[in-house]
């Protein structure tokens, strides 16, 4: 006879009005981790969390500094032989400008049809009240957890994450587990149940291009000398065949081909390529070759050119020859590409393609793994069970063509497996005016936490 | 018998100091066009040069207001039988930023070691000097001029020389002659004598590339549309060839050849490829295939990227797909292109090479004709053999890289046929701070220009 959670939804329902007072307390906090005129409010968000999860019964509660804001531990560990699992979700908030645009101040949410409006409502603090609750839940009806949990919740996602795997790093020793949970993500288009089963991986870098000591006049030496930003296009333009495929020598070697089972999950997503481009305003698509939009957009990688500057950019005529010219170059990743290793070949890739007279030089500014949870994994199957069971259909699988850094961190400072489950409706405005959570996703996200706990404990993890 | 100049001569050595006071007076006028505040400077310097012509015994003079900074007219038409010849420089001078690298203030002279150090010194109060001092010496000693003589001196060269055009225009009709001289450029490396025979003309326009229609997140979204950034890379990389050549159809089919006679006189022109690769600081020279350094800078048309930009250009990374990207792209040409003509074939190449999913407009900002006068043009030929009176050596003649689009205004507007002399140091430092004129150079051109007014009598123009 299956497991019944009677006892814990009529908990909830109990629960409603208080869960959702408590809620929009924690969003009437501004913890904007950004602007450091903040950090104030990111200190009292992370007190006011603690206090909650000392009030749900869990144990070892801290405030735990680090370098910028601090980050919220708890654990309850007394669930012998079942696993443990971190749940992580982040407190901290994206800035709220432009604020003319908001309808409502982004710190006094309001309800409006079911919808409950302010920044931080679906990013991420919807996943932080819910994971407290859910322990609330657990441990106020039955007085246990049906595995052994830790709680991390991050202070600085918004802002690069950088601080806590300097955390990750300093606490291992003590963060034993068995699988990771990242709660900070949601629902596929429709806000249809969906399991995020990949993040693309990045490496960012930046292209030099450096030709004569000072810009020259483009009569008295035009036609003598190489153009850097001339080069610069060439060099650029050298990066890609004209089927888009990535042209460094080796890009493709470590990717992992999409299998049958793959191509068949993400052919199920609906998706309405008209809509997608009328969204972005194009009339074409454009990518890679033998691959659809949504294959090339989760799992495959790219190479982007984010920006690129160079001369004269004012209005009007200026008639130089730029001494130097730039851009920014960066990689998204997919399994099992290696960062580090890509950036070298482009490295190798641009030193070939530079011409006598002009000088250049690639310089690495930041990486991210890409992850990817197989769609067998016992936490990837248990995930879509208690969807399906709460949600009333099958939830689909996503690779997301974005990058959640900590997912990486987790797996490499930890060595742990990390699966993704969130409920944000996809239309939630994460980082734009007027954020907003659905409460009807919120709720059951609630009882989908619930079952998924406990799903844990005989999922063989 | 050929006509002796002595009484000139010595009218030149006798009022040396005179005319060395009244040059340091006009360059302590701060007549920087560029600068509205400097306007009243301008008007002062104009009133200077219009009592000084007169003072000299040239007719009709007058301050002549544009809708900027005035042109200085003045004639004298009695020679029955010559031709009439207008002769051009301009009193305005650079503004004189950075002002921390003078050694002495830009508009406190100074002479050390036979140098006039000032801003205009030698770009281009020294011609307006020696042209009005020039007709002083002949009005002076012999009462008349060889030739019918019209002085235009422009006061916005700096800055672009609009409203000279517009002048031009309006006083067309006024304006009869069968030769304009200019006289805003000097000798060649090394201060060698030498006559500018050509100049190269300019189309300069604006690339710009527009994708989607906001910046996107280069994870959600990269690997399915086209990125601007790279589009505009593989646009500017196709419009040159491997061996230099512009790619864009019917470029070339204008360009006169250069003849054997202009390809030998080229080659004499003294040139340290080494020293001029070192001034650069690059390791290697680049153009076209086929053609000499110099040929390929006075005497062949370019394209060249004078600045680029789009997205994200801060420090760090952004992930960003850009909404757009922009280049400013210009031609120098050589005689016979028509930069309209060329804008055109720019402009149906650039809408050739755009693909699906992104939009591209080329806009025209400026264009200039480029001229040409023949080596055996007779106010060559007559300007050659003053020189080499005056200097001891025949001097070179060289097709320069830059514009100086009043010439090609002369030409167009007034239909004449334009030649350059002119005498500053080539190491001058025009528009750079300690600016200077040697006033050996100085001096002597005054000698060449009163025999040079002589010989266009009867030279046969």
């Amino acid at each position: 006879m299956p497991e019944t959670f009677d006892d814990l939804d009529a908990h909830l329902r109990s629960t409603a009005a208080k869960r959702l007072d408590a809620f929009l307390e924690l969003l009437r906090i501004p913890s904007i981790s950004a602007l450091s005129e903040h950090a104030e409010a990111c200190q009292v968000a992370a007190e006011w969390i603690a206090e909650a999860l000392r009030d749900a019964g869990l144990e070892h509660v801290e405030v735990s500094p680090t370098e910028g804001r601090p980050v919220v531990y708890a654990d309850w560990l007394h669930a012998d032989g079942a696993p443990t699992v971190i749940v992580y979700a982040h407190y901290d908030v994206q800035p709220v400008d432009p604020l003319e645009l908001w309808h409502k101040p982004p710190f006094e949410p309001v309800i409006e049809g079911g919808r409950l409006f302010a920044r931080g409502a679906a990013d991420d603090k919807s996943h932080v009240a819910l994971l407290t609750n859910t322990a609330a839940a657990w441990l106020g009806v039955r007085g246990r957890l049906p595995i052994n949990l830790r709680v991390v919740f991050e202070g600085e996602e918004e802002s690069g994450s950088e601080n806590l795997d300097h955390w990750l790093e300093a606490n291992r020793m003590r963060l034993g587990a068995d699988l990771a949970v990242i709660s900070d993500n949601g629902f596929f288009d429709g806000n249809l149940p969906a399991i995020t089963t990949g993040l693309r991986g990045m490496m960012y870098a930046q292209l030099d291009v450096i030709g004569p000591s000072q810009d020259l006049h483009s009569g008295g030496y035009g036609g003598t000398i190489r153009n850097p930003a001339i080069v610069l296009a060439d060099i650029v333009a050298q990066l890609h065949s004209a089927d888009g495929r990535v042209t460094v020598p080796g890009f493709y070697d470590d990717v992992r081909p999409l299998d049958d089972n793959e191509r068949a999950e993400s052919a199920r997503l609906p998706f309405d390529e008209q809509a997608y481009m009328a969204e972005m305003g194009v009339d074409a698509l454009f990518g890679e070759t033998g691959y659809t939009t949504l294959e090339r957009r989760g799992a495959r990688p790219t190479l982007d050119v984010n920006g690129l500057w160079g001369g004269f950019q004012g209005e009007g005529a200026k008639t130089i020859i730029p001494a130097h010219a730039h851009a920014k170059v960066s990689c998204r990743l997919v399994p099992d590409q290696d960062p580090k290793a890509i950036f070298e070949a482009l490295r190798e890739r641009v030193a070939a393609l530079t011409p006598d007279g002009a000088r250049t030089e690639v310089t690495l500014i930041n990486t991210g793994h890409p992850s990817l949870t197989p769609l067998d994994h016992p936490a990837t199957v248990a995930a879509a069970r208690c969807l399906e069971e709460v949600f009333g259909q099958a939830p689909l699988f996503v690779r997301e063509g974005g990058s959640i850094p900590v997912t990486a961190s987790f797996a490499s400072i930890l060595g742990l497996p990390v699966t993704l489950l969130g409920f944000m409706n996809p239309d939630c405005r994460a980082h734009s005016p007027n954020e907003f959570v659905r409460l009807d996703n919120w709720e059951a996200g609630h009882r989908a936490m619930v079952r998924y706990w406990a799903a844990l404990a005989t999922a063989g993890i």
